[in-house]
């Protein structure tokens, strides 16, 4: 299977679609706030394998993966019960041993979630942190290029 | 947006496919057991959706949820971090005010874990069974068509 | 920390107790189905602890874990919102590489769901299942002594 | 039941224990990152039970509840299987209809993540912010009490 059904790479746009289930969602009707930590992973997870560069790659031929570090959310509209959300990946800064990206979730154009999270590459080994290897630096400097020139 | 893009129903055979992140994996480097249901759920309001007949609209027309009276897990093989599954939703009965489906999850022609469970349709309003509308009962006799001929 | 705070083993009988949170809850106002099973093994890993047999042990000296192999839930009736759970766990037979428990999840007095869980030992190094260690063993038929006798 | 058995409040120092399980870890065998928000959402609400002024209390008699507008999630050390983590929660800022609070999870004196979290009173009935009832704004006071007199 090449990439999740609904997940695009378009000018360096990367969007992962998704549906709310009753997991995602909690007693307030709404879906619950630390779901949204859960789609942002796995629109990142396939935004690399769009872009060829699986994280289990990394992690196999570099004994890299990537750890969050640092992230912000800011809740702008709640998601409710069986809706079709998009996470739109795109990087903020990319840096010698970590990548800075926003993760928007939106439904039918209304932004809902704003998330910046900053993730560092880090060594499996030891946990201390270790360069970007170029093949994931190139295709993470492709996420934004449709953005930078727009 | 009409259904999940990797839900499809072919001959009266429903199969959803998901991939495995990070969430759904625990410290033993496996799919975390709870979480089968969890991938069960969203192949079932797939499933439903796919039949034309969305669980929401059963709520909003007719008052009725469908609410999980009984399960049996067998756990045959682990899945792993990022890996493609497939559920495979059957019905197995159906009855006035409930039915039971069989939800096998599957990776590359392997059986890992076998899902049976039971569905009764309750009344939001007091909790109480109700019968299954007819719109449904048909919906899930499509369902096992192609098995029943096969 | 000597195990959990709200962890008890009388006679045979392990009580565990838990608060529900909004975490654990789904649109549908209920505790969503597949959380039952995370209180389910919280309650287990505490028995363990408090029979002074941590299932952390086994994995470090013998090179054992536990892994569910069958499970079948019985949903009588639903826990809500800010509840206080209590989940009883017993034995139910014991064989050299297995063994069955049945774990009741109540409130105040009331059955809520029924759990019986079938648990393999299974060798870490090659998934392989082994025999479970003496003090294991031991340890599984005091938690049942109170109720076989009685 | 009166609060959660491993929650206690001394001198406007609000400490909530909890254990980690498999259901808590990923395959990376740490805690996944999206689960430091579930053990912050239990630690408030023993917090406002500890306080005498219970969450469900406030959507009961005064229609609103606390939603998460904005949360900042430091990553300092990962924590793991089976370990002791203590959640300690303090306020920093108190306005009309918010509240910012800084809970910092623990292991053995050593901070592993540190959440700044802003809770926004909104009313049930149209999701609209309201003010924060005197009763609950006199408890988030007294919550700090320790802190600011030392």
């Amino acid at each position: 299977m090449s990439g999740h059904p609904g997940s695009t790479l378009l000018e360096g746009r990367h969007r992962y679609t998704l549906r709310t289930y009753y997991e995602d969602t909690d007693a307030g009707g709404v879906v619950y706030h630390a779901n949204y930590l859960r789609f942002a992973e796995r629109a990142r997870t396939e935004a690399l394998r769009d872009l060829g560069v699986p994280h289990s790659e990394m992690t196999a031929s570099h004994g890299l993966i990537f750890m969050v570090r640092r992230v912000k959310l800011d809740y702008l509209a709640p998601a409710r019960l069986d809706e079709a959300l998009v996470v739109v990946t795109e990087p903020l800064a990319l840096r010698a041993a970590s990548v800075e990206l926003r993760q928007t979730v939106m439904r039918a154009g209304t932004r809902l979630v704003v998330i910046d999270i900053q993730l560092v590459a880090v060594r499996v080994a030891d946990g201390r942190p270790g360069r970007i290897p170029p093949r994931w630096r190139e295709a993470l400097l492709r996420l934004g290029a449709g953005q930078r020139e727009g």
